[in-house]
């Protein structure tokens, strides 16, 4: 028989978790392991964490897959993504604060890859073009268009991952007199450098993650006033002087904002912070995942195997609470399956344990319920596989504390530090406000003085 | 026999030619048309011309098809991309200016156009996925995205004509240090509102009608400073107090631009008018036109059919100094051989016709020449075809006089007036400097008093 074939498509968080999930198993001995090809649509490994300064389409005309913008730090603990295979002890040699700026939290990311190991299964600059399956012979057929030499690529395969993420097609919807703005309107997709809002008058439309922490990221670089517009409930920060929320857009007139209580404002730009679509151009409906972002899509089994075809393995398709540590859970259960160690059930039962994890979804109420059916969903993925324990529920805690961190103070909450819930290591506090360090590149903030709290500060 | 299925492949300028030139057809009382399809990506037809405030990524996720922007105004004379079948005269009853805004050009447009009748063969927000070819049955398969639907569909042509432009994809290079400028960095592609730049030092990469046009703009709408960073040679018009051009950029630091001749300044924003690539994701490499923006791409037989395989044409995709009439022309030609009213030579045949014109475009230097050369190739087409007769030898002549125009003042060029070769209408004077008229709306241009020509000065 010949060997099996497994694509991963993209070379991010996810696919890079399932990259590791099979090199471990190469590393415990277990032989005759599938063929391995990885297709990476950007020039290098590390999906959304690759900072891009371009818009639009990249290099190749392909869509910009990156949604990272300058002096974004982590907005959870790293305590909360810590990998259990690869400690931030391990990486960094000390204890470092628990909200670090991207570039720290991408060099610990791509501090476990072994990058000559894995670069013999990737292909950079190969965005997928189009997926298709065989019935009868039940391969996939996976086309891509290679950059590098010009020419498209067709091969088959067992097995098809798609790690291509959620986060990068934006959701942008239309303001009536949007059209005659006489400034910028961008999504938060599209959103670089926080210094272009200096001294103006920013609106923020969408209550959630993009638009609370662009938000703060304007008012940390100047920006003269930022306004925030909600649809359904405030974001309810106690946000300092100079932002503000206000209700829903009604709609433009010049370079004013009417909002639905009657109140009308002047802007110099329009940052569409209202998410992403979840957006596959490359598979046949009957292979494509259609949901919302939530924590429990429908249709696929464990999180992962799509319920139609589960030789096609979705990876990271959840809302996260939870990031770096559920890929992983999720490859590592996924590369069982395609090894064959666990066994798949027939599509009734795939769909009855589907229908238990979605009615125990609809029944939470609340975050901290949230983040417990997250941690959850993770226990239940770890329970079969040999993916080294974790505390999952301690984490979910540390979640819970970070919720009430942001909600005492906004602009302050990376000021805290937690313990590490793998080493025991009580992160560092961060020696200035967050307000006042502005330089985030990996090199300023290794060189803050952290000692203080003096390292490896360990409890048994 | 079943009738024959023509797919287009777009409803832009290039598209719509198509369309109409079917029509004709069907008016002049030709029986037993083809079925036409024709897949257009936006909601409306218009391609480029129809302005979008999205950049990026649009409604539905997919690229931005255009590249227009608010204010701009036709670069060349109207004159010279009359449309033989429908006058300026027929369209607007009156003499207006030779160079008007996008919006009374695209009235224009689109008023030859009885969308009633063709509305009926287009498919909108249906952008195309995949085009394969069946040797054995000679068949086209043509799989859309139907957005309205949330469904894929697949059809089978015998023809396919692309008619997706070659201005949409942006040509984006990598300057060192860009990645850490502290401000915005656009393509011209994403460029929108020149407000935006209002009292701003903006640089422009490029030395092409983007560069010369947005840096016009920018001035014209206020911008603090435009310089123009050309590769090879400078544009050379006498740019106004305000405007300079320097030679290439050779890396930024910070928010300052190094150029190769030592000179540096700080800029506020980077527009690189750099270009477009030709993009069709949709097509296998066996099918896919490759070439760069010139008079005459390789493969395509008198600049249409594509070399390998003739069933599959593409229109527009030369460098255009002729626009909409050059697109009649090709679409006229093209539906005579899809109709059988012309026979398509054997293929060294084809290949000789394509080298005798290389050749010939080879041996052209020089702007005037190479307006000549399209004009010729234009001539060559309709001579074949019952495309109503203009004088595309007299509009040759124009567009060297709109060189010259240029050059005198390139911001007072659009104050000239030229003769229409249709209907022998003089246009009216623009009534005031294009610089002081600055709001660019149907409406308003059309209410501005252009009596002092008297309308329909014609000459027999």
């Amino acid at each position: 028989m010949s060997k099996q074939r497994i694509a991963i498509l993209g070379a991010g968080p996810s696919g890079l978790a399932q990259l590791r999930a099979f090199e471990a198993a190469r590393r415990a001995g277990v032989q005759d392991l599938p063929e391995i090809v990885c297709y990476e649509k950007q020039s290098d490994i590390g999906g959304m964490w690759n900072y891009t300064w371009r818009t639009g389409l990249d290099k190749n005309g392909e869509p910009v897959h990156g949604s990272m913008y300058r002096y974004l730090w982590s907005n959870g603990p790293k305590e909360c993504l810590e990998f259990a295979d690869y400690s931030f002890d391990e990486h960094f040699g000390r204890a470092i604060p628990s909200y670090p700026p991207r570039a720290v939290l991408k060099d610990y990311i791509m501090g476990r890859i072994d990058k000559q190991a894995i670069s013999k299964y990737i292909r950079f600059e190969c965005p997928v073009r189009w997926v298709s399956h065989d019935d009868s012979t039940g391969k996939f057929t996976v086309t891509v268009m290679n950059h590098q030499t010009g020419q498209q690529e067709s091969s088959e395969f067992d097995y098809v991952v798609v790690a291509t993420g959620h986060f990068s097609t934006p959701n942008m919807p239309y303001f009536e007199g949007v059209e005659q703005f006489p400034g910028r309107v961008l999504h938060a997709h599209d959103f670089r450098d926080a210094l272009e809002f200096k001294d103006k008058n920013v609106l923020l439309v969408g209550a959630s993650y993009s638009a609370e922490d662009i938000g703060s990221q304007c008012y940390k670089y100047g920006a003269k006033s930022v306004t925030i517009s909600y649809r359904s409930n405030p974001i309810g920060f106690d946000w300092p002087q100079g932002m503000e929320e206000k209700p829903l857009l009604a709609h433009f007139e010049g370079n004013v904002g009417y909002f639905t209580d009657g109140s009308s404002k002047a802007f110099d730009a329009i940052i569409m912070c209202t998410g992403y679509l979840f957006h596959f151009p490359f598979l046949p409906d009957e292979l494509r995942l259609q949901t919302h972002n939530c924590l429990y899509p429908d249709n696929l089994y464990k999180g992962v195997f799509f319920q139609s075809n589960p030789k096609l393995i979705y990876l990271g398709m959840q809302d996260q609470y939870f990031t770096f540590n559920m890929f992983d859970a999720q490859a590592w259960y996924a590369r069982d399956v395609m090894l064959g160690k666990i066994a798949l059930p027939e599509a009734d039962e795939r769909r009855q344990d589907m229908q238990h994890w979605l009615s125990h979804y609809a029944a939470q109420t609340g975050c901290n319920a949230a983040i417990d059916f997250q941690a959850g969903y993770i226990r239940d993925l770890n329970n079969a596989t040999d993916y080294p324990e974790f505390a999952v529920e301690k984490q979910a805690d540390l979640l819970k504390e970070w919720l009430l961190h942001k909600q005492e103070n906004i602009m302050g909450f990376r000021e805290n530090a937690y313990r590490s819930t793998v080493t025991g290591t009580m992160a560092s506090k961060l020696p200035a406000r967050w307000l006042d360090i502005k330089d985030d590149s990996l090199e300023s903030f290794m060189s803050l003085d952290f000692a203080e709290n003096k390292a490896f500060d360990k409890v048994d």
